[in-house]
């Protein structure tokens, strides 16, 4: 018996829909394809906000704030850019409501003379900023992000990983050369690599996306790619060089130190809620979600078993001053986050709360413990010894001094346990297509476990590239990214037999 | 001469627009009446947010995120509420663009079935949520809070303190009874209350709305207002008790302890980037914005006075060495926030940049000050000693010694300057409207400054107070709110002669 009532194995789909309701991560809102985020969830998020923030910050990038709405002729100024997101664009048409019979209309007095579009990303207004706020090489580098909630317009949805309207963070910046845009790509696709594998336990592969996966306006776009525990990718984070496509298109020049003039290299970068269906994806087991550490709101949850006996009061001074030492240690360079659950229901429907949850240490604490001084908890990564609850009891100065290293380890394991799946499951012995189609398409189910496959390839363009793409898809497979670290010979094309050039990941994905 | 081009005495709305312009803090975007927050501005909301959200979670209230979009057919369900934001609502009716003439126009196959309204408050939404969440009576108190933009389409807008769409937060909470409500509306204000004493220096009165002047659909709304350097009131932040309006019309009921069902009694609560705009009207002066130290995002910027020599590296390292260390002292409770501005440009236009940002106090350190271990400096709230500018030159362990009484000191003056200001310019000395009319009426420039009117009233409801109102607005002025604190006796209503009953505050407004 486990805490949710689907397994991973029975139905990972499933089992992320169950992780995210009863883990009180998110829920489908009325609105259609947007999710409201609730209390657990917007605390990942927060914690992914201020740990990633701090870093941009340090990086030299202040946060700014551009609006909501963008006029609707900002997006014809890039051709490719306007073709890639005109399909999922919400568009605001009128300022006012009016009563027609009693039914409350769009008021046809007040509609707008150009219609406004929710950004789907601020590449455009930013640009237009950038084009009045640069005036010479002594403005440049200029280094900028927003947190901010963008929408597009999504058919399928599925909460964190694909909504309608999501939040994120986007920098932007503007550079004198290609040599200083590509080193700012770089630095934020290392931010991010470094949130998902120290910060998120979550273990990612960096590389760059193929011509035909790459963002729409870019020169080079790239990735960090994280394997799920169903064996697929989700693409975490995207960092792009621009080039000075949105420079033309947006004429944003600047007066170079000889004196003449020159396009600004642009770059823009962002990672989003998405993170968190990924951290789900990476470590959630059948009992729920297990949050990482150094990401989790609460990392050393208390819960008193109370039983409305007059021995409570005692019960809950003796927990409120363990949460009280808690809270004056450290762990993973911060101070523990400790919490009392005091709510008015039974001490087991909170322990499982908490489960689900995935709070990194859950203590249960009853009066025999407050009695001798002692601490009963679990670590929510090793919750069970079989089938049973793994849970011990240790002296209180014990548990307090010891619960930095603890958390630290269970970040350790959680990331030890992720990266030994990722680094066995890139298989890397195929030298055809057909073995590729062997491997994935005998699959009875979609669903079976594949990994990934990393494969030598020519690099192909334009037609030839397409003409992969489709052969892939009938496999449901993509190109995920070439990743950064690079063999020094390569094998022959497993698409053409053609002399390799790289070599390149390729996998289902999210 | 001063560092703006306009000062308050000439022409206040002016002035207010160089501040906010020449400081770094907004300007108008290209998409109608929203703005772009800029880093000195955006710098300065994250540290409000930073500290109201540490308070906001104090007193027990968790973070959720709701959508942006909001059903049309919600807002229907409470009349009042819809009556009171329809017109200024931004309506999206399709979800997808599409080249029609080789013009892109919003797709006419993708057009809703039901418009979505961009939120202009999310009562509606969060509403319908706690209709599901809440079952029980140990559902109760639901307590939450979500920071977000939202959009209330306005003709005339100015920065910051009416733009169409602006970041907030909004509180919103179910209870089980009017006490328990009415308990948290008071707590959210006093909270507000301290954020703009405490923290933005800006004192304010607490009080209650009248009728005319509450929330769409409360009961109750109470609200604190500031007074600007021009006389005029701003209000800056609202709570309003709901009663059970918004229960009925969203069928939030619960199970009672007596296990009947009752409608849960519920709250909300705001406060908006307008705070940034009664900050700048409360401290800014003819050298622009004075920013309190414990809401600057930067509270000692130090200035090199590099000369492109070689002893540049000499003096940046004193400089870094200074940051350091004032980086490991306090003030206000919290770690300084000292930062070193080596930026490529001429050391006087940085001294500038940062008088007008308004950081509390700017270091400008010359090589003699280096070779003499000295730091010169000059605080912001006390910039000019007659004409010149007030620069001192001290010991560097003094200095860092004294910094944080210093930026307490900058903190508590800045406050003293304006409860001064406010204290002084509330007058009680109206017996009747013409008294009102003689004060306020003969202005010859709506522009003077004229303060606040203390009054009594006999509180009138329904069309009395829609008379008084319209006669309060030939003198262009309004009801700002009843202050809570009360005297214990009340002379005649100064609109009607009948016996008061309490003590309302009469002023022109934002």
């Amino acid at each position: 018996m486990h805490a949710l009532k689907v397994t991973r194995a029975e139905d990972f789909p499933e089992w992320y829909q169950a992780v995210v309701r009863e883990a009180d991560l998110a829920e489908l809102s009325p609105t259609r394809g947007c999710m409201i985020i609730k209390a657990w969830g917007m605390g990942l998020w927060e914690r992914i906000q201020g740990e990633l923030d701090r870093r941009i910050k340090e990086t030299g990038h202040d946060n700014y704030y551009f609006p909501l709405l963008i006029p609707l002729s900002f997006f014809a100024k890039e051709a490719e850019h306007v073709e890639g997101f005109a399909k999922e664009m919400a568009v605001v048409t009128h300022h006012r409501l009016k009563a027609v019979d009693g039914a409350l209309k769009p008021d046809p007095d007040a509609e707008l003379a150009e219609p406004l579009i929710i950004r789907p990303t601020s590449e455009t207004i930013i640009g237009d900023a950038f084009s009045r706020w640069i005036r010479s090489y002594r403005d440049l580098p200029l280094k900028l992000n927003q947190w901010a909630n963008v929408m597009r317009w999504e058919m399928r949805t599925r909460l964190f990983l694909r909504t309608a309207e999501f939040l994120w963070q986007e920098g932007h910046t503007a550079h004198v050369d290609e040599a200083d845009a590509m080193a700012e790509t770089m630095l934020a696709l290392e931010l991010y690599r470094e949130l998902a594998e120290n910060f998120l336990a979550m273990p990612v592969v960096v590389g760059e996306k193929p011509e035909n996966e790459r963002f729409p306006g870019a020169v080079r776009t790239y990735s960090i790619e994280a394997m799920m525990q169903d064996g697929k990718a989700l693409q975490a984070g995207t960092s792009h060089y621009l080039g000075t496509n949105f420079a033309h298109a947006q004429n944003i020049r600047f007066q170079d130190k000889e004196g003449g003039m020159a396009l600004a290299h642009t770059t823009s970068w962002g990672v989003s809620t998405r993170l968190i269906g990924g951290a789900i994806m990476t470590h959630g087991d059948d009992d729920g979600m297990r949050t990482p550490p150094a990401a989790a709101p609460r990392q050393v949850v208390i819960v008193p078993m109370l039983r409305n006996k007059p021995e409570d009061a005692e019960l809950k001074q003796y927990c409120a001053a363990l949460a009280a030492e808690l809270n004056w240690a450290s762990a993973l360079g911060a101070p523990v986050r400790a919490y009392v659950d005091e709510k008015d229901t039974k001490p087991a429907d909170k322990r499982w709360d908490w489960v689900r949850r995935g709070a990194p240490i859950i203590c249960e604490i009853g009066p025999r413990d407050a009695g001798g001084g002692n601490v009963t908890f679990m670590r929510r990564d090793k919750l069970r010894d079989g089938e049973k609850i793994a849970s011990q009891t240790i002296d209180k100065a014990a548990f307090v001094g010891g619960v930095g290293a603890l958390l630290a380890d269970i970040q350790a394991s959680l990331y030890a346990e992720a990266k030994a799946r990722l680094d066995q499951n890139i298989r890397a012995d195929f030298k055809t297509f057909a073995d590729l189609e062997r491997y994935y398409g005998t699959a009875e189910d979609e669903r079976e476990f594949k990994g990934w496959a990393r494969v030598p390839w020519s690099r192909p363009t334009g037609a030839a590239l397409e003409e992969i793409g489709d052969r892939l898809k009938t496999l449901k497979l993509t190109i995920r990214n070439a990743p950064l670290a690079q063999p020094a010979a390569f094998g022959a094309c497993v698409f053409s037999g053609a002399p390799g050039v790289e070599e390149i990941l390729i996998g289902r994905a999210y």
